[in-house]
């Protein structure tokens, strides 16, 4: 049984003073020594990066992590967008399954506010289609165009998007290692500047630096049951790049496939997940993930969303995004869903501390997903 | 036991005419129409690409693939410089050995002369350290610098090098998809302007497109003997990324373990291969290689490079980079490494037609290196 055992990030925000090896080394060292492990413990590194020689001029990440780490193990680098994190771990899954009594570490980071706006919103366009780029779309847009449909369609308004950034901006008051640590209200969000109708800047995500590492094992000897949690299922899957391509738009289909491949390899049902990390990259995100993930049905997220039925406070049974979400906890773009299954981790073990929901939780999905749903990575934790 | 059981690949060369979207869906339908097979008997695909993004503004090529190919299964890419193809290879035979009973597809491409040579110039040293970078290295002249302490050390001249490109480019004739199918001679090589003393322009291997695609399977009933070959082993190592860290200038370090591993995973001996590709981006490459894969003792590599022992005509129960070699086959970054692997396929099931080597080869080798030796993979093949 593979497990996860040990879970460091750095915080997340402008880091200024550090570069993305300095943040590497930090969550190596980090998880390394939270867990008392040395380096020669690891059989293989999985790193989730996704600006790596576009931001700055640093490919072949792998050889930056042998000389950091004095190792000379297998590193494996994967980009997958916004989804490089997630992929990241779903791939040292992977080897764990083919590997029996070895220890990896899952590794993802960015570094994205030494350059300039224009240049940051370029790159991360990248991950749209080139059709889409053609036309002069940038993230924003491309999600603006799926809130709109989504608010059209189920009658839903501007209003019930704002209150996934006040639960998530709530959240992250809590997580000291998040990008913003301050409370927004349903008015604070309306009247902040739009950036793409009807998305404003209080619906989106920040660009953010940031690292974080997760272990994972399968030597029953590091597995010990009050600190280890079992990856119950890692599924991915993929979608078309372009928006145009896809037969529906109010719905993200590899989120979809994704999430029903990883309840059928757990065994599990929607109703035994007690909390999850899903994919805010801005708010209409955060609503399309719990009804593709078949928590909410098709067109009721923006009620349940305005009710914050999955805010630590609530009580409720299904508690989302403690970390603060991509919105709050910051979108350091690889390091983002080491980040979510990093915080079902401390849910698990009761590490959570001021955000540790009411509920003993049992098991836990962390769902990130890599440009408008191009990709699509889903993972169940259990205690 | 995991077999590759197809090959298909593009030409390699200046294929103005044609998009990196093009070349993938060519070597796709390529690769699956020579072997009957649908995409639906596919069940992962794995993808190496160095310069997506950079060169081009395509990332999370994974999406590419999806709507490409109209799938929705889990697609992933790896980036490891020049190495990704290998290293695409090398996770789709780690995802066979945790999934019983898959097909899938490794495949790497390249598109890269749709840039000045300045830009692709600063792209491909995106691979090299920060501090390499900061004082103007290029690869050539990480390799140069290398070359200028092996001709040192071992009292050897530039003619000693001018025999790899001698001999690949005489291979290169043999190769209907090869970059450049001409012969040149010795003298042409010296004659060659410097680009970075010791090394001339033909010592170097050239900027190419191109793709190239294999499928792997571990299903008994796709495994035909006749048309698969099995992968005894496929390893991979890791070295720092700086040049400056090494405690050897004379040999790829990550080159040795990785075929080490191998070896050792493979039970095999050196005696045993009969066919090998070997990572000559530069001419020094091939020498290094050779030594480092412990086929000739250090220092060796000169004079058995002069005697051009591994020539196709040479008669030897070893022969090195029939396929011409990144430097005449062409080296379309993330198409390389697979390449490699599918020329050894097609030496060890005969289909290699004018280069096919004289006596029936059993083993082979391929050997695949990103950066100057920040990563090597190390793939061993048996009929």
């Amino acid at each position: 049984m593979n497990s996860i055992i040990g879970y460091y990030s750095t915080k997340f925000g402008e880091l200024w003073e550090k570069s993305l090896d300095d943040l590497l080394v930090e969550v190596f060292e980090g998880v390394l020594s939270e867990n008392k492990l040395e380096k020669e413990h690891i059989d293989a590194v999985f790193l989730g990066n996704m600006l790596g020689g576009i931001v700055d001029s640093s490919l072949l990440l792998e050889a930056h992590i042998a000389e950091l780490l004095g190792i000379n193990i297998p590193v494996y680098r994967v980009e997958a967008a916004c989804a490089s994190g997630g992929m990241a771990v779903q791939m040292a899954h992977e080897y764990l399954l083919a590997h029996k009594g070895s220890t990896v570490i899952a590794v993802g980071g960015e570094k994205m506010t030494d350059v300039s706006a224009e240049h940051i919103t370029q790159a991360l366009a990248s991950a749209a289609s080139p059709l889409e780029q053609a036309v002069g779309l940038t993230f924003p847009g491309v999600y603006a165009l799926l809130a709109q449909i989504y608010l059209k369609k189920y009658n839903y308004t501007e209003e019930h998007l704002a209150a996934i950034s006040v639960k998530n901006h709530s959240h992250g008051v809590l997580n000291e290692k998040a990008h913003f640590r301050r409370y927004v209200t349903v008015d604070d969000v309306l009247d902040s500047p739009y950036i793409a109708y009807p998305l404003k800047v209080l619906d989106s995500s920040p660009i953010s630096d940031g690292a974080a590492a997760v272990i994972l094992t399968n030597k029953p000897a590091l597995i010990k049951s009050s600190e280890a949690v079992t990856i119950k299922a890692s599924e991915v899957a993929t979608d078309t790049i372009s928006l145009a391509k896809r037969g529906k738009l109010d719905e993200l289909l590899a989120t979809e496939i994704a999430g029903k491949k990883a309840f059928k390899t757990s065994g599990l049902k929607q109703k035994d997940i007690h909390i999850m990390e899903v994919h805010d990259c801005f708010s209409i995100g955060e609503i399309l993930a719990l009804e593709d993930l078949g928590f909410w049905k098709k067109g009721q997220g923006g009620s349940q969303a305005q009710e914050m039925v999955t805010h630590v406070d609530s009580g409720s049974h299904l508690i989302v995004n403690t970390s603060g979400g991509l919105k709050a906890a910051g979108h350091p773009v690889g390091g983002t869903g080491i980040k979510q299954i990093g915080e079902i981790y401390l849910q698990l073990t009761g590490k959570a501390g001021k955000r540790q929901i009411k509920i003993t939780p049992t098991c836990g999905l962390a769902h990130n997903v890599g440009g408008s749903g191009g990709v699509a990575v889903v993972t169940i934790l259990s205690t």
